[in-house]
């Protein structure tokens, strides 16, 4: 039994992220105990950081797209055996009770989901992340990946991956509808793969357009500049669905002047500021906002099936533990294609 | 023929209504002639004549919610008969070859429906709205107003009717499904009716619990003041879906908070100032923020058939056309209950 564990934790929102060692909690009767092969970085591991959704509990170790082997099973556990290849998403409990639990939708769970990390358990326990080598976690929230993808290349699924499939599901992509992805970056560019996956027309909108050739690679039919604004006059009511992956302000009214009739615009980036848009711009075409946040956990699991059937994965760049914090830098930059992806076997060697 | 017909017609923005005569188009082959009963006035008429929208066409006769007998039918008529109880809502005519024409949402036209006064024709004519005694319009732009509801109770159905008709529908409301409409006045007391004959729980949200025992007749199971800060509390995630029907700015993310995970809050107002919301606030939930406007022609029928089949029609004051500019002053101050309706008898007769 391991009761500390190598990980990389921030002691405060203006910390580096260091080396350190982590409790590991005991593996009870409906645990599974999981090494990790790899863990992507997501743009929210950097805003729990920094705090910038509010108070953070440190020391904090980050990662909630945990992709492993599972190496330790609990005496009820029934999904997972020894040697099975898992995942862990954003979420690693929930009240298991409230309407949307019941229904499948543990993301909105009535009384809050239990966050892989920067939580506390039901016990008062904090949660630690992926940015280590082994994690605990009960095997209702552990999803399997199937063989036909990468652990690597399956990581990014489990929260970037999960946070587009399921709009796009949701609001119907496939054969014949035309869906516009806003922005390329760890999110957007699964965007494009799972929406031409899905069978849709897929139109990356992105500031410039120095990622087309990549867009066209990944399955976009085309790729335009926001920036220029003969883009939002040639693309008027072109798009059944919009989604929206960034979180830099938008001129949401000029985004909406590109859905069709009865079109809608998705919102998984979390604004920083306030949205403002004209009442007109949804009256007229009956257009609706709409915002959606990751997935359940038998969409999640339906999510990573459908990508392994099809060998589709993030695009990832692998850096060793010690590399974090300057991935952080590199993200905030967008200095990155698409996803970093933390190699864990680094954490466990590095001194 | 008639050339000319009395009518009350605003002169300019800053003008009251004063009685005049205004050109009558003759009845084209595909025209029919409609004496008009009772005409609604409507906010939109207001806003209107005091240009709040923008540029506005005079001498301007309102009146969108037209209800009357033909008197008249152009010789390649076929959907109406001199005599039949006929009605005219909110536009008079629309491309007819768009997509949205062809699918029945003529509201929607890409190249613009043909508003019903305030608007130049194909030809450049100015149209009149039903502040008068008659009015020629093409068949295809006129419903029939089935037997078992007053032509003066049917008015307003016309647009006020078919604004919260055509959401109500379009998001499912119906038994098991828990609605809320926000504002009780010429929309709001028609969706309290409308709501509750779809089967739907209906709760009406208004300033005030003033207008309570009139949202209990229509009804309405439960009735809310938003004045009060433990509505917001009390109700949170109740709702599947919220009507909104007032211009006045609300506090989105509180509305947002009523909805329980999918609902929608649908705008129907025409808010004068851009509206505010936190991304969050939609995200979790999967909540969808939208617009709807008026409804479509088939749609349009489909209600009046609904309403009439019911006996369900608007509350109405009837007033003669010299109370126009002293009912649009109550109007304003929210002075009636529910609607004014112009008696078109009493434009012909006075002097």
């Amino acid at each position: 039994m391991r009761s500390t564990i190598p990980a990389y934790a921030a002691a405060g929102p203006d910390e580096p992220l260091r080396r350190t060692m982590i409790p590991l909690r005991s593996v009870g009767e409906h645990d599974i105990l999981i090494e990790i092969g790899y863990t992507g970085i997501c743009h929210t591991d950097i805003h729990q950081v920094r705090e910038d959704w509010g108070k953070s509990i440190f020391p904090m170790v980050p990662g909630h797209e945990v992709a492993g082997i599972v190496v330790e099973v609990g005496s009820a556990v029934t999904q997972h055996a020894v040697g099975d290849r898992v995942g862990v998403g954003c979420f690693v409990d929930s009240c298991r009770e409230c309407a949307n639990c019941v229904a499948g939708h543990e993301q909105y769970c009535l009384r809050g989901s239990l966050s892989t990390y920067n939580a506390l358990d039901r016990h008062g326990r904090p949660t630690f992340g992926g940015y280590s080598t082994h994690l605990v976690a009960d095997e209702n929230y552990v999803l399997r990946i199937p063989d036909g993808i990468g652990l690597a290349e399956a990581a990014p699924l489990l929260c970037a991956g999960i946070s587009m499939y399921s709009p796009l599901r949701h609001w119907k992509a496939g054969p014949g509808s035309r869906v516009a992805v806003v922005g390329m970056g760890g999110l957007g560019h699964l965007g494009v793969k799972i929406g031409n996956a899905l069978g849709a027309d897929v139109t990356v909108l992105s500031q410039s357009l120095r990622k087309r050739e990549d867009g066209f690679r990944l399955g976009a039919t085309s790729f335009h500049s926001t920036a220029d604004p003969a883009t939002f006059i040639r693309l008027a009511g072109a798009f059944d669905l919009i989604v929206n992956t960034v979180s830099a302000d938008l001129d949401l009214d000029a985004y909406l002047g590109l859905l069709a009739m009865d079109g809608t615009l998705v919102n998984i980036g979390v604004a920083q500021n306030p949205c403002t848009f004209g009442t007109f711009s949804l009256l007229v075409g009956r257009k609706s906002l709409a915002g959606s946040l990751i997935g359940g956990i038998r969409e999640t699991q339906e999510m990573l099936d459908f990508c392994a059937a099809r060998g589709l994965g993030a695009e990832v760049e692998v850096i060793s533990a010690d590399r974090i914090n300057e991935a952080f830098r590199r993200l905030v930059a967008g200095e990155v294609r698409y996803r970093f992806v933390v190699d864990a076997a680094s954490i466990a060697s590095s001194r």
